[in-house]
């Protein structure tokens, strides 16, 4: 088969790779539907984050069930299934306690953007729809897999609650889904930070009340005014640069949270700062197998179309064309269909 | 009146100042009837974090109500108040939802170290104990101006509940009564760090039921192997240096909560590390004046006896040897009687 390489930056290719195969009993093989490229993954294409080899590239994924190994009980072949980017058995402590991507056998999924994927630790990863989806809904079943779940990881780890203030920085797919996942957490006011037109009016269509096109200490500070000097209560940091996590936290009001799911890159936090910000900080990898039960039903019942983020559909082979097009930020998410 | 005035480094005078008067007329004055050395002040004490004029010393206190501003209505004179080190007017929307040590309107005490004291916003920052205190019992009310509500507030903010598993790290007086805050709050196991005698044994006390020599990364693997491999839930950090914090986050379970109250100084956080490290952080200067009632209500009862933790009591006039005792760890907190 052919599938995605990251060779090294801005160099991806479109090559022959070994079909995977069962490695370990508790695999699955899946048939990928769609797949999808990550913001987080720019941080590797662009080189900031180098990588020594070549790599099989993308994680998020969903897709039917090919074959499992024998030590799988729960996943059969046939059923149409969604995973998350980490890989987890969803038995130990850690998973029980709702942060699987956390797992003490937590294993990164890769090498998505192919027609087949193996995904370790199968039972405890993968999630089946509750029957076989129609094409049109694929898109957004696949945000689940990553980026809808950060989204909401990002609002539940701002305890995002009914009647709360809220403020998203980021106005990447991750952004706009946070505020998709406040909108849904009853939140009264949503405060989205972006100066992009297509990414302001999905923005709006996803449930922002309001717009700041301000950055940094200039977009804290508009936050504040439009909470009567005090803050919002929710803030989702969803960046990952140290502009946009000081931003974050002094939009947020003493006693509020902020929830940060972008991954951070060269920020070092001034600690004594942080202290008398006076905020809850929480965040990390989207613990995304927490959330797929409730998401699944979400997007199955229609009360949710996450998809919508997806301005870019391209043919798996265009995958290098994808990472271009989000590269430039002429495209918020690229679909990839093999 | 004679009072402590911080000139320089380790230069703790005992000298003649202006008696207090009301400035605004929201002030009150009070007869302090105890005061104390607080280890956050051995900051400046020690010229780290250095004074730029001489500079009345003190922020911790209880006392009489001699004579109210003008404004103040709620507080009278003859009350045996106590006070948080912030003065706050319990009335904005901060001191509202409970962060009045961020309040709109706060303003440091300072100048306790002496026989009168002015206090702003008295009618929001005060609080009358039920009646006459006798003498032994003010040590205690005491400590709820600062050090036992800190060490409360490390354990809310850590989220300690019926149950959890606690680590403290610090065996100060506040890390002290932090371990007794988790014993109120109903902590199952207190895993203490500390290699001093008496502090170990007012630590087993005030109820830890385990004990960590180790610093650092070892006292972090340490926790981890107390808690089967996991982490404990609620880490209260009592100390403020980058070694302890990080020994604090790296002792807590993924989706734990850490509870940050040592005021940090000099330390730069990695947020990547903070990132995947999958904890809850919360914390800063505690609002003392929320906790106020309910622990005035718990000493006057007789439930807890914090002023334990005073293992050395000295006139006010020798209050440059209550600094140096402590800054040689010779004592664990300098209780001050004027």
């Amino acid at each position: 088969m052919r599938g995605a390489v990251l060779h090294g930056p801005r160099d991806v290719r479109f090559e022959e790779l070994a079909d995977p195969t069962i490695l370990e009993p508790t695999d699955a093989i899946l048939r990928v539907a769609a797949t999808c490229v990550c913001g987080s993954d720019l941080w590797t294409y662009r080189g900031i984050s180098p990588v020594s080899q070549p790599t099989p590239f993308g994680h998020e994924y969903c897709g039917i069930v090919e074959e499992v190994g024998r030590a799988v009980t729960d996943i059969r072949p046939g059923q149409f299934v969604i995973g998350s980017f980490f890989a987890s058995d969803n038995t130990c402590p850690n998973c029980r306690a709702g942060y699987q991507s956390s797992c003490q056998r937590a294993e990164l999924v890769r090498g998505a953007q192919a027609p087949r994927l193996r995904v370790p630790l199968a039972d405890g990863t993968l999630v089946p729809t509750p029957g076989s989806p129609s094409p049109e809904r694929i898109p957004s079943l696949l945000t689940l897999s990553d980026v809808m779940g950060t989204g909401w990881f990002g609002a539940v780890a701002a305890e995002v609650a009914p009647g709360k203030v809220v403020a998203v920085v980021g106005d990447g797919a991750v952004g706009l889904l946070g505020i998709l996942s406040a909108k849904l957490r009853g939140a009264q006011q949503i405060i989205a930070m972006s100066r992009n037109e297509s990414r302001s009016k999905l923005a709006r269509e996803f449930g922002a009340t309001d717009l700041v096109t301000e950055r940094g200490d200039a977009g804290a500070a508009r936050v504040k005014e439009l909470t009567h000097g005090v803050g919002a209560d929710s803030v989702l940091e969803c960046v990952g640069t140290e502009e946009s996590l000081w931003q974050a936290i002094r939009s947020t009001r003493p006693g509020g949270h902020v929830g940060y799911v972008g991954v951070p890159h060269g920020v070092e936090l001034n600690a004594q700062e942080l202290f008398f910000a006076h905020v809850h900080l929480h965040g990390g990898p989207a613990p995304v197998r927490r959330f797929l039960p409730d998401l699944i039903e979400r997007v199955w019942s229609r009360e949710i179309d996450p998809g919508k983020v997806f301005d870019l559909t391209l043919p798996l082979e265009r995958v290098a064309d994808g990472y271009r097009a989000m590269d430039e930020r002429r495209a918020i998410k690229t679909l990839l269909l093999p």
